[in-house]
Order: structure tokens, then sequence, then C-alpha cells
């Protein structure tokens, strides 16, 4: 399998104040050629500091580099000498390409106030400075990308604007050096995403360990497993000869965790709930997500087709005035209670005319708490026209916006577990 | 100046699945204790991977390496081993600490269905095996944090999840292992931020420029400017030595921008118009936004005193019959239209009795744009019950969620404006 390193560079990345998006976009596409990420590097515009990490990944016997950013016109952008200069290169004049540069800068200098021409020359030189050994990458921007190579390493040079650098990986894997390590037929790495709510990570930490003692070695599979949105999410990346081992994996999770496993094929809950909506009409009542609840519904291209809106009923008045909720109810029962989010979900199909409703109602925090309903516990109802009814009362754990968000995620499973029925 | 080192482990972080927001969350906060990050690497859950950064680092001449995640229940967590390893320590298994975190766990663990006990103590077992030299952080979830150090270096262990890694650091900065480096006047370094609503970068960038021409020399004060949620945010570092060239600085920002300038105290436009709101009754309708304005009010600790809720009136059903829109001026003008935002912000008033209320509508893509209403376009109406009005058609670039997410900015400022007048 081959290995690769990845290197950003930028003192902005560094510092913190622009989040890298080069990184994880590169992963996943190295990936997609069969070529595995052992090692993703942030530095700053320091060539020491570049160099170091350049012999850090050879040192770790990656086969490629990739590079992202420094390629820009002023004197702290230095990726390209830099890595000529590890690559035992120097850089040449291409007059060719300072020519096409200036025809595409051109138009968009006119436009300019103020321009700075011969700065502006000295910058488009600098970028038509190309490796004296080694392929150059059509600009896509102003800025060209190179492929260079040591004895031990190919070096793959893009630039950093995410759009740009997106735009060139294309010819990059299509360039013959690129192209020699991973093979015409790259066998591609599978991976596979399954989902389950209802579980915790022990749980399924303590499944994997049974499946090993069951079914022998997993040691083809790489697993791993995180808690994500309170959800258990197991991901497994394998090459394709070690499928049947997956399977097999899958099988043995299956039978274990059938009702917690709710997405075998990368769907998120949200996905699987807009599919089981088809055809649908939903409406939302909402106390304390106050709106998050239809904001993700809503995030769903093509929700329109089943997503009518709601009732964000922060304050009692409104529960009372818009959802029709008995106040005789709110006073015997609390606004957090199973009573008033029935109440809740019925006053929503009826004011919107829905066939089904969802509702949330709880405390926050991080006042509001007693002991009887301690900050974090949200009540939930979903109904239907027809009467059918799902309930819970949990008490969610976290601070007010984790547990907003975290109600999001049991909302949107109950509703699921409904629909499933 | 001290040099540090971050280490992010997480095969989802270096597979690009999971973005990371440990790495910029600790540069900052390393640089506000004056130390500067060399190099920020990511690896995955593979021991040998790991001991290799932690190498690169040391022979580096970093003072400091702070790791993050892998401190989890699950076998593939193993940042704890790995790092005690690395600093030729061993671990030990913490009886009080095991008592600790099943404490915390139990409460959660009881409303759980189907919890397998033997599981989470196998789990628990693990998070309470601690280094026998070096320090322990308290957890913040169930997972500790640790200080070890070898010859060369002070090593943080820290766990993944953002919020348990925030909520450990200031406890971390405070250990003694940290504080010998530091130094205990690391802290005396002043920030201010600058908060401005309806200029460009380029604008602000200009302003600087000319504030040197005006004022001399800014050497000592570090500014940086970024683009955040639609607003410019101006942070400046200085020594309080330099308080008074600040003020200068801020007199002449202030002299340029007063109109732009909508907090000078680090107040988000979330908290400006908080405070504006006190003793008023809002209420939102809901188009595009479909919640997430709503969801964004109700953020702020407190809201329920002024935010009532609204209508998410997603379906123009919902516009018709919860907002009372006039069916004829949708179809005169179309849903997206600054009529229909007025009527929906007249509809929000009546129907949840309030005395302001903010409409949002528009097309946020993928699909349903056209020539005269591309995707993007998004209409507000900040209305009160005595009558007055602020609106606003803009196109908001981006995609779906970016439309929707600075749509929901837009209209806070819109209200604040109103507000203000």
């Amino acid at each position: 399998m081959l290995r690769a390193g990845i290197v950003v560079t930028g003192t902005e990345v560094l510092t913190g104040r622009v989040a890298d998006a080069n990184g994880p976009w590169l992963s996943e596409h190295l990936r997609e050629v069969g070529v595995d990420v052992a090692h993703i590097c942030v530095c700053g515009d320091r060539k020491e500091d570049l160099l170091a990490q350049l012999q850090f990944l050879t040192d770790q016997d990656v086969d490629i580099i990739v590079t992202s950013g420094g390629l820009g016109p002023t004197a702290d952008d230095m990726t390209l000498p830099t890595v000529a200069e590890f690559a035992g290169t120097t850089l040449i004049f291409d007059a060719d390409l300072e020519a096409a540069i200036m025809d595409r800068l051109r138009p968009m200098a006119n436009r300019w106030e103020n321009v700075d021409w011969e700065a502006l020359r000295v910058g488009i030189a600098k970028q038509a400075l190309v490796p004296a050994q080694g392929q150059v990458l059509d600009p896509v921007g102003t800025a060209p990308g190179a492929i260079m190579s040591t004895d031990k390493v190919v070096i793959v040079v893009l630039p950093g604007p995410p759009h740009e650098l997106q735009r060139m990986w294309p010819s990059a894997v299509d360039a013959a050096p690129f192209r020699a390590l991973v093979g015409e037929d790259a066998a591609a790495i599978e991976q596979t995403t399954l989902r389950l709510y209802g579980i915790t990570e022990p749980d399924i930490a303590e499944t994997l360990r049974l499946a090993e003692d069951d079914l022998g070695s997993l040691a083809a599979l790489e697993i791993t497993t995180c808690l994500r949105r309170s959800e258990v999410e197991v991901v497994t990346r394998f090459e394709p000869s070690a499928r049947s081992v997956w399977e097999s994996l899958y099988e043995f999770i299956h039978s274990r965790h059938g009702s917690a496993l709710f997405s075998s094929d990368g769907w998120t809950v949200d996905e699987v709930v807009a599919g089981l909506l088809h055809g649908r009409r939903l409406a939302v009542a909402e106390s304390c997500t106050a709106g998050l609840l239809g904001a993700r519904l809503a995030d769903v291209p093509g929700s329109s087709a089943y997503f009518l809106g709601g009732i964000i009923s922060y304050a009692n008045d409104v529960k009372i005035g818009q959802l029709h909720v008995d106040p005789q109810l709110l006073a015997d029962h609390g606004a957090v209670s199973p009573q008033v989010a029935e109440a809740m979900a019925d006053g929503a199909l009826a004011a919107l005319g829905a066939d089904i409703a969802v509702s949330t109602t709880g405390v926050a925090g991080p006042g509001g708490g007693s002991a009887d309903k301690p900050v974090g516990t949200v009540c939930f109802c979903v109904k239907t026209a027809a009467g059918e009814r799902a309930e819970l009362r949990v008490v969610i754990p976290g601070n007010r916006n984790q547990i907003r968000e975290r109600a999001t995620t049991v909302a949107l499973h109950l509703l699921r577990r409904l629909l499933q029925r």
C-alpha cells in the first residue's frame, strides 16, 4: 500500500486564523487513488520548518508528499524554491509561462484602481520560475504547480486556495510521475460507515473484541469508532481483497446491534428521515430547541417537498395562542412535561394541517432546572394525524448549546423510529 | 520565544472525515501564553506514527508538545500509553479515579436502555490508567488528561472532543510543569477585539495603512484582521506599555468607520441585540432560514425574557395560514419579495402579540433560482407594532448552508440598526 504525507503551509493556518480545508480534501482524494495518508503536517512560511517536515516525511518512508500553499507572488511564499532545494534541482525562468500569467491577469488588473504595474511584474516573474527538473502543472489561478522527485519520494506542489488546488488535482494525478507510482488501475481502498444510535462506545468496543474471538483476526480491517452527535460511528477501511472479512464483521455487528444500527451505507439520520418522510407533510413545534430542529430538517436539499414548517413556541403564551395548549395543562404539569409535549404536537398537526408532527420542550439551562426536572430534561413527542404516537423524556448532558443540539438528534431518531414501525 | 508542536491524533481527522478544530484553537491559546507554534501534525490511531511525530517535534527543539485525542475507552485510543512510553514512564491504575469516572457515568448509564455494564467497566478501567510519573489533569468528560516530561520537552496530553479539551486547558496551563516553562507573567498581553459590519477586508487594510502614515509606527501592536460570519474582526494584541498606541488607533478606526463599528468590547452582534431587546417582545417569521434565526436568538442565555418564538413558514400554505399573508401577494410578487417579507413580519407581530418582528424569505438553493431572483436572494423585514420598519433585499454568496447561515447574520444586523435608531 502506498503511503503519503501532506504538508500544509501558511502562517495563517498554523496560527489558527484560517481553518485548513486542503489536508482533509487531499486525504480523501489520495485514498480514491489507493494512497493512504500517514501524516498531515502544518507549518508556517518558514523555510527551515518546511525543510524539516519534508525530511521527516521522507524518513517515514512515504512514497508521495503533497504540499499546499506558498506559491503566491510575495516574498513569504517560498514553497517552490524550498522543495526544489530539497529535491536537488534549481528554478529556471519560463518566459512563455510569464506571458501566459500576464495574459490572465491583465483583464483583472485593468479593472483595479491604482495598479502598481511594476510590483505586479515582479510578482509574475517570481511565479514564472519553474523547476529545471520536474514537471510543471499549468496554473489555475496565476500560480503554476509542480511535481519533483528525489530518489525516495515524489513531491507534488499545489497552490493554497482550495478551489485552485482542487481544480489542479486531476492534472497532478494524470501526470507521468504520479501515474508511474499509483499505477493505471490503482486499487482504491474501500471505506464503509455504520451508524448506531442507543448504544455506547464501550458497547461497540466489546462487540469488536467478541468479533475477533469469534471470526479470527480482523487485522485486514482498519476500524475506528467515534461518538458523534450522540451516535456511534464505525468506519472501516480495507483493501478490496479483505471484503469478505468486512462482510463477516458486518453480520456480527448486525446480529448484536440490529435495532441500534440505523445506517450501513453512510447515510446520516437526517438523510434516513428525509427518505422516510417522502409523501408526508411534517410540522415541528419547538420550545427549547427554538428552531434548531426545523433548521436541521430544512438542511436537506429538497426538504420543501415534505417539510411545511412549524411553530417556535419559546414562550408559554405562544404554546397557548398558536398551538392551543390548554393553560390548565401547563399549570398542572409544567411546560416541560410529556403532557405538554403531546399537546404541542397535536397543536402543530392541527394548525399546519400536517400529517406528522414533532415537538420538543425542555430545560436547556443554565438556569431553570429543579430537582424534579434538572437542566437537560427534554420531553419529545412525535404524533401522526392518524393517532400513532412516540414519546420520550430524557436528561441530556452538556451545556446549553450541547443540550439543544443533542435534543435535535434525539428528536430525529424518535421520528425515524415511528416512521420505521 | 518558546516553541511548541501540536499533535492531533485520530484516523477520522487524518482521513478527512472530521475537520480538526483543536489545532487552530490550541495554536491561538498557546500564543496567548507567549508560546509560538512551529508545527501542527495530524496522525491516525497508529502507535508508530504517533511516536514518529513526537520524535520529530523533539528533534525540532520545541519546548512543549500538546496532543489532542486518543483518550477514549476503546482499543484504538492509545495516546496515553504511547506518550508514556515516549516519556519513559509507565501507566498505573488509579482506583479513586475509576470511582470518580463511574460516579460521573452512572446517572447517564442508568437512563440508557440495555447497558452492558461489563463493557462499561472495561472502558472505565482503561481510562483510569494514569502515568506513574507526571501530572494527571482531572477529567472534564470521562477521560483524564496528563502532563509528562522528557529531558527535552514537556508533553501535555488532552482529550479530543473540543469542548473537553477547551475546558481542560486552563488546568493544563496552571499545572506546575507548564507554569515553570512559560513563567508567571505570561498572561500579561492585552487583547482587544473590534467588530465591523458593512465594510470589507481591503477597506480595513487601507485604514491600517493610512493610520500608520498618520500616527507613526504601529509596530508595538500585533494586528490581525479576518472576515468571520460576514463581519470584519480586528484583533489587536499588545503589551500594557503600548496601550496609548492602541487608543490612538482605535480613535482612527472609529473616525473612519464609526457607523460600521458595532462592537469594541468583544461583544458579538448576538449579545448587542440581546441588550437592545431588553423590555421588548420579539417574534420571528422564517422561511429560508427555517428556524436558524430563532435558534440563534435563543442561543443567548436569558433570551426567554424577550424572545417569544415565531413561525417557521417554509411552505406557502403556512405563510397564508399562520401569518395571514394574502395569497394574491404571493401570486403577484412571489414568496421571495419585499412585499411578502413585510407581510410575514406583520403576521408574526399580530399572531404572537409581539412588539417587534423579523422575517426572512429567500432562495437558499441549490435549485429554485431564476434570472430575476438568483440563488442567494433573500428579503428581510424588521417591523415594530408602532409601524417602524427596516427592510433589505440582498444576494448572499455561498452554498445552501452558507446562504442560510449568513442570512441570520444579516437579519440580526438589520434588527440592531432599527433598535439603535
